[in-house]
């Protein structure tokens, strides 16, 4: 490359400003848009004023309300999709929420919809004109994927003439348009993917939309933005060490991670992507947990186990919740939950104490019995996950970041470094997945060995947990989360978040008495600030073990159900 | 250790004695034994002159038979259990196929279960009183495990003071015990189990019972000739590259490779365990396919997934088999197989050769499709799988052999060298998964592009393959077998294999006009002998998608009802 090629900040600024550029003129907010400072909410009445009565209307309905009304011809599918691009657009404005815009190929696609219903008086399935948003791993044809990489801009993952750019789409793209569903933007995430805060050298950060002083998460951190602004009805992310929850939980959405092999993941891109000791998963977020549930019935239905050799054949199974009360107050049944307020290393802040202090008398008063969760060590768990995250020296990662001279983001920089270090070698590999087999037996033997604390006389049916210490944290303040969410990953556990509260300045005071548990709860601790911080969710996790979808999302249904008449 | 410490050879003499020395004196057979020349053949009434007729009545029963006689009190437990040890230490003596027996041990349980069915009127289980023999990879109490090695003798997998030795069980003999099945013996396998063939430096050969002057196969050779000799109504062995699959063909027995998950492996000793990309996984040998039915049904009852982390929940599915015409004369539903009859490499020698158009013109003969298969090379397929094998430079297999400096047998020496080469990086194992996963998929897309080609308009239903291009190997011919099993393990396909005929010089001519392939094909062919292999039988492997269990064992049973009518 002479010296008149462009430098990595004249590619990530013109792709950028590309992306802006497809927004139509009509759909551009009024600049100067207002700081974060000046204006930290932009949900509700602020989004709200840029919409028409009629989008508003449809930009709100829930996903299962929305193919309610599609499926049966009583909203068309343009209209749906246009009021979601609206949307999206907006949201992106004022949250540097999305990496793609594709609002033309999705309205046309909309309109093809709607013809074919007026010409068979049927929908094209059951996602019939749904909108559905994709975490930038996710390939699309028509835009490319960048996974927040400057080197991989005009190119199929970093390579170039594959003959696969901007044509191949990823298998869960094609059974969500196969469904009906409609893809229309593609969302942002850190580069690598190997983070919980959602930045990268192309949009910046991604800010939370109930607080712009805050992360949205990560590392689908576009997602739980866009999501949660109502942007998109659904859409995927992926988790691989907390990815899919803690967007949600920060964003004040609905997130499932699914276990490994429940969802197709073939031809999406990815980190370390054959990494196969604690690999990544897909899943979705969504306004509720019904629609979370309609959206993994329905990718079940198109069989991807057909279509992705690491699906495992499990069709969506209604008896896997049939343990479960008709509804929150029938007590046909006791359950049991196991409660595990935090990681062992620190302790959750006021904000994320009440949040669980709130669900678990929920628990209690709809019946149902509360267990302390004691099992194997969840540092350990986290130590296990990284063992399998940092096996290749940071050989994957440091090359797609060498592509264009980047710099890495600081904080992922603190595990993988600046530069590649020696992998493991597969002997050594091979005796970690023991230690991992090890770790995942112990931790099944102490599930079954609740038994004999339930009522039920069955093992617990679900543990709940924060998925941070926070709530959220500022944006680009010190990370200090390891342990809330990994161990989901290492176990290959299927969990659930949910949104529980906000933070509020009049129920969450600094607690000055507090005695930090060591230099790293001290941190966290001082950061928190129920000032500059008001607003922001909080959602809590719900987890199962493996494969065991169907139930908790009966179960986290069931609480947000009762949350809600709280 | 002193230059006074035994060597290998002593201690491997050793052991071989002490197991010998196990049978009780009235089970000893008369000495001298005959050589395999002068009784190659010592199944049928050979075997039978040394059992009384009531232990031939119960030995002979089918798997199935036996516990519909035991479950209803009709046989007790003590009767049948003896006689299969009887049986079992005949069989050792005729053909070297006992690691560990423990007669006593299980006569004694089998005792219990009838005091127990006494005083309750009841079975202990829908195995109660079955006798079950395992591969020397499983741990069972009392007794020790050396999966072949002589630096495991005295040990827990070749570490001292574990606490583990002669006291520790693998999950799957928990769960067979806890269903009433009484585990008797242990048998023999190749050291390291990477071999077709079943040798080691402590029992030397295990021969095939049908035949003394071949091999018995591997490297569950010693499942396979106990079980084919009738020393145990069913057994569970490993396969890897083919090691269920080789050694119920070479024995004319039924053999079960379910998908890995299906089936617990935890707490069995293995090499390379934590190689979790073409893994082993766990299956049973038995006298008919109803036994391998009765017997996955049963241990899936236990719900392994709740003991093995790696096991996913997939109950018996009787729906999975719904495709399939009631019996095998009812032509309800076209079925279609796909034919592969070789490995593209080298063609079968004339008995596989008739075998396979026996089963062919069945198949037809039946009402049902044949197609040829075509999909993406099998020799690459066992490229990619021999990739995982030897990923760690054969680390783990020479560390082992090297506890106690006896030599690794040359055919394995072949793959492993003989001593530890450099072993792949981390990021080289993440690419050959992504290689992996690409064959994994294409071949899915070409099992699923026949639907254009059947009659049903599904997918082709199973794929009919030899197990290998020849019957069986002479014992320590050099074992020309690379391509015809290790491709369903790449693929992680299920398959289960079918005895279909024997050797016969009168059938089965070598071809004096054969135009050889290339050399290997010309050596494979050349060591073809009808006079000196006759007898020995014939197996084939049927296979299907991925935890397709229920559906191949319907269809084995199918096909092998309507061979036995022919």
């Amino acid at each position: 490359m002479g010296s008149t090629a462009p430098g990595w900040q004249d590619k990530a600024e013109a792709k950028r400003q590309a992306v802006l550029d497809l927004i139509p003129a009509a759909w551009r907010l009024p600049t100067p848009l207002p700081t974060s400072e000046a204006q930290p909410d932009v949900t509700g009445t602020y989004v709200q004023q840029f919409l028409s009565a009629r989008e508003i209307e449809l930009t709100e309905a829930d996903a299962t309300t929305i193919v309610a009304h599609t499926t049966t011809g009583q909203w068309t599918a343009t209209e749906v999709v246009s009021a979601f691009c609206h949307r999206a657009a907006i949201a992106h404005q004022l949250t540097n929420c999305l990496h793609e815009i594709f609002f033309s190929q999705a309205i046309a696609e909309a309109k093809l919809l709607d013809a074919k219903f007026a010409a068979t008086g049927t929908s094209s399935g059951p996602l019939h004109g749904l909108p559905v948003s994709f975490k930038d791993q996710f390939h699309v044809r028509g835009v490319e994927t960048t996974m927040g990489y400057v080197g991989w801009i005009g190119t199929f993952e970093g390579r170039k003439g594959t003959g696969k750019e901007k044509v191949h789409e990823s298998e869960l793209v094609r059974e969500i348009r196969a469904l009906g569903g409609v893809p229309f933007c593609k969302t942002s995430l850190p580069h690598t993917v190997m983070s919980a805060e959602t930045w990268n050298n192309i949009v910046g950060f991604t800010l939370n939309p109930h607080n712009r002083l805050m992360s949205s998460g990560g590392s689908s951190g576009g997602e739980g933005s866009l999501v949660s602004l109502k942007g998109s009805p659904i859409g995927f992310g992926t988790d691989i060490g907390g990815s899919v929850r803690i967007p949600a939980a920060f964003c004040g959405i609905y997130g499932l991670r699914p276990s490994f092999g429940r969802l197709p993941y073939a031809g999406a891109a990815n980190s370390m992507p054959g990494q196969n000791s604690v690999p990544s998963v897909c899943g979705p977020l969504a306004g509720s947990a019904a629609s979370l549930k309609m959206m993994l019935k329905a990718v079940l239905a198109q069989q991807p186990w057909l279509h992705d050799p690491a699906v495992v054949e499990l069709p969506w199974r209604d008896e896997l919740a049939s343990v479960l009360p008709a509804s929150a107050e029938e007590m046909s049944t006791v359950l049991t939950f196991g409660l595990c307020p935090s990681d062992e290393a620190t302790a959750p802040t006021p904000p994320v104490r009440r949040a669980f202090a709130t669900v678990k008398a929920l628990i209690e008063k709809l019946g149902h019995q509360t267990i302390e969760w004691k099992p194997p060590s969840h540092t350990r768990a986290t130590e296990l996950a990284f063992q399998a995250y940092t096996a290749d020296g940071g050989a994957d990662i440091h090359h797609h970041i060498g592509l264009s001279g980047e710099p890495l983001q600081w904080r992922i920089a603190d595990y993988y470094g600046t530069k590649p270090s020696p992998p493991k070698t597969a002997d050594q590999w091979f005796d970690d997945n023991l230690e991992l087999f090890q770790y995942r037996r112990d931790y099944m033997d102490y599930w079954n060995s609740t038994a004999a604390l339930t009522t039920s006389g069955r093992p617990v049916d679900a543990v709940l947990a924060p998925v941070a210490p926070i709530a959220a944290i500022e944006l680009d303040k010190q990370w200090h989360i390891a342990g809330y969410t990994p161990w989901v990953n290492t176990l290959d556990y299927t969990a659930a978040v949910f949104p529980v509260t906000k933070v509020d300045a009049a129920l969450d005071h600094v607690e000055e008495s507090y005695t930090p548990l060591n230099d790293l709860d001290k941190a966290i601790h001082e950061e928190y600030n129920p000032l500059t911080q008001g607003n922001t969710p909080v959602g809590l996790q719900l987890v199962g073990r493996r494969f065991q979808e169907e139930k908790i999302l009966a179960l986290v249904e069931m609480l947000s159900t009762a949350l809600a008449k709280e």
